[in-house]
């Protein structure tokens, strides 16, 4: 809705176009297609600035014309969209034990997927070490078909110092500490290199590539070995004061409860979590989640006891949400997430018998768009999002 | 940081103008004194324009001129700050048994105060009727001083239509179910009138005439009946997709605790709020919340366990409010918090043993700027803060 102004300042002109070209491109993202005439409306710029801006854009590769299939008589109308075919991403998904490479297009579509296990692994190097051939066939691959890559995103588990692109001290994951992911994987990638943490790249995979194209409140929650969350609100992903915005898995759920590695007590990871459900359940001695969903079809009396007490928590966690954030729709991920998928109606309506009466029919909980690659395909919607917000320097247009 | 550019629809340069004048006026409020120069520096405008506009808000007599005494030989720098003088507002808090009525300039200093009871009644003209006289009197002092006014905030209990200036369902406050206040009071006092509902306001009051000066990020919990927020981060108040943003009483702490007005269980409203407390108190019947910090005083055992377990609520519930939110500062208002405030030292300690341990240090409880006025200077600030977004429109600059 706002441009920049000209000013005798070196860069300044750049700042202008960059930040002009940022709100043409993220209307034609949010209204494709679209013509020419309504993107002046919506972007206050003047109608020659616009097309420069596109025809560079064109140029670059990152948009497209087509012809309107509703044009008027004698006239033919060209509308603008996305070209999510010339650039290729690639996103990375570092977790506790395993990882995932995908190959993406600028629409989220995952073109090549690999994955691998790191149990045991201690070593950042030596994990590296481990992706970086499924990362090098993702380049070839994407320069085999003629298309340029945009970046790498990568997703790691928090805390982290995303600017430098550094590790601090993440729980349950040793060796990692103060690792310079990104200046490592830049070096041996030659390419851009962006880090987020799990939840919140798997956050950005759907306010880019799900959801998020048409609502602009969204909390999504992966639910694992620990629960994290990401919270996009008016479209944009919040932080806080200190990164710690949206630790939703540490709000204390059970007053006077177990202490968490995190610091708190009773917070809904330390009962919600897999390894949460599994100290929960008497029998759970050595078995797995898995073990745990059979023994409830078995009818098991502890395991449904657990269970009971799983989706009574996750009740009043979800309702948490509703009432802290008021966002449009909650979208629920990570690897317990497909054992509890059976049970969210039941949750839903729970959900519903506990919100403010006056947005009862307004609860939406809904899976994840990208399953159990969420992460991965998270970690390219990190790319995707620098590209919106500053194309000029991701294409090179400048 | 930036502009509107011209184009040549009605009343757009009209929009430009407000929009420029918005982001000189807010820099102004946040690095005054400031010089022009500085000014050029941080909104990206040109010096023309920028002169222009500063020109017309010293004119409207919102901003001006002082001699810095920092100036270099020779040369007299001009440096520019809001004028708070000029204008008044009026704030009004309408509680559930009472009222209060403030007269503040634009820095939310308060110039005069007036309070009455309303127990008792139910009828919204007859409670109007008696705040009436009280806001006429407010009016009469602002004009015989030579002052302005530029308009009546109000602050009333939620859930309403802000827009439309109508309250919805609010619980326990009976008789004001859709009663249009905002055209009520505008057609009584012939001023521009904004509400919200209290939470808000009283975080708005925090937000530009309080800690908000100095922090971008805050949470504001209003004690009392109730319990309620108020969430500003990055500089601008949140409201979610129902407006239902930051309903921090309706964080379930007590699993499977006992029913809330809200429709969810074991709210931290239903045991942390005064009527809370005194259900908890079980010699309570019949006695006030006074009573009740009195019997604590006499160290009687049922008081002290009380308070025991409602200061380890509040533990639970100001980190969760750190882990969700991740604010600079909590702010702590409302009738009960006087009586809390003798505790917070001890609260801080134990809420700071609970978060994560790389920002204990920054943990940072404070109580609000105003007291028990909060409210109504918060009323107060929702017509600074249209000011703040559209000055042309309230100063009739246009």
């Amino acid at each position: 809705m706002r441009m920049l102004r000209m000013r005798s300042k070196p860069g300044y002109l750049t700042q202008v176009k960059q930040s002009n070209m940022s709100a043409v491109l993220k209307s034609i993202w949010e209204f494709e297609p679209i013509s020419r005439v309504e993107l002046v409306e919506r972007t206050d710029l003047t109608s020659g600035t616009l097309t420069n801006l596109t025809q560079d854009m064109i140029r670059g590769g990152i948009i497209r014309e087509s012809e309107s299939s509703h044009g008027s008589v004698g006239r033919k109308r060209m509308l603008l969209r996305l070209d999510t075919e010339n650039y290729r991403i690639i996103g990375i998904d570092i977790g506790r034990n395993a990882f995932e490479v995908v190959l993406t297009d600028l629409a989220g579509r995952v073109i090549a997927a690999s994955e691998g296990s790191t149990a045991g692994m201690d070593n950042p190097d030596s994990i590296l070490d481990l992706i970086t051939p499924s990362v090098q066939k993702m380049k070839a691959l994407s320069s085999d078909s003629g298309n340029k890559l945009l970046g790498i995103g990568v997703s790691i588990p928090g805390p982290m110092d995303m600017q430098q692109g550094i590790l601090l001290d993440p729980p349950n994951f040793p060796g990692w500490e103060q690792y310079p992911v990104r200046a490592e994987l830049e070096k041996r990638m030659e390419a851009t290199v962006l880090i987020n943490d799990d939840a919140r790249s798997s956050a950005f995979a759907e306010r880019w590539f799900g959801l998020g194209r048409t609502t602009s409140h969204l909390v999504h929650i992966t639910m694992g070995i620990g629960i994290g969350g990401g919270v996009v609100m008016n479209g944009e992903m919040l932080y806080g004061a200190n990164g710690l915005y949206g630790q939703i898995g540490h709000i204390t759920v059970v007053h006077n409860g177990e202490p968490c590695a995190c610091g708190n007590l009773g917070c809904w990871e330390t009962v919600g979590s897999i390894p949460g459900i599994m100290r929960n359940w008497t029998d759970g001695h050595g078995k797995t989640i898995m073990n745990f969903f059979e023994a409830v079809q078995r009818n098991d009396r502890e395991a449904a006891r657990t269970l009971e007490y799983t989706l009574s928590i996750l009740t009043d966690a979800l309702t948490n949400l509703f009432n802290v954030y008021d966002p449009d729709v909650i979208v629920m991920g990570g690897k317990l997430y497909p054992y509890l998928s059976r049970y969210m109606p039941e949750i839903r309506k729970r959900v519903q018998s506990r919100v403010y009466p006056f947005v009862r029919e307004r609860v939406r909980i809904e899976a994840s768009t990208f399953g159990t690659s969420q992460s991965a395909v998270g970690a390219a919607a990190l790319i995707f999002d620098r590209l919106m917000r500053e194309p000029l320097d991701m294409i090179g247009l400048s």
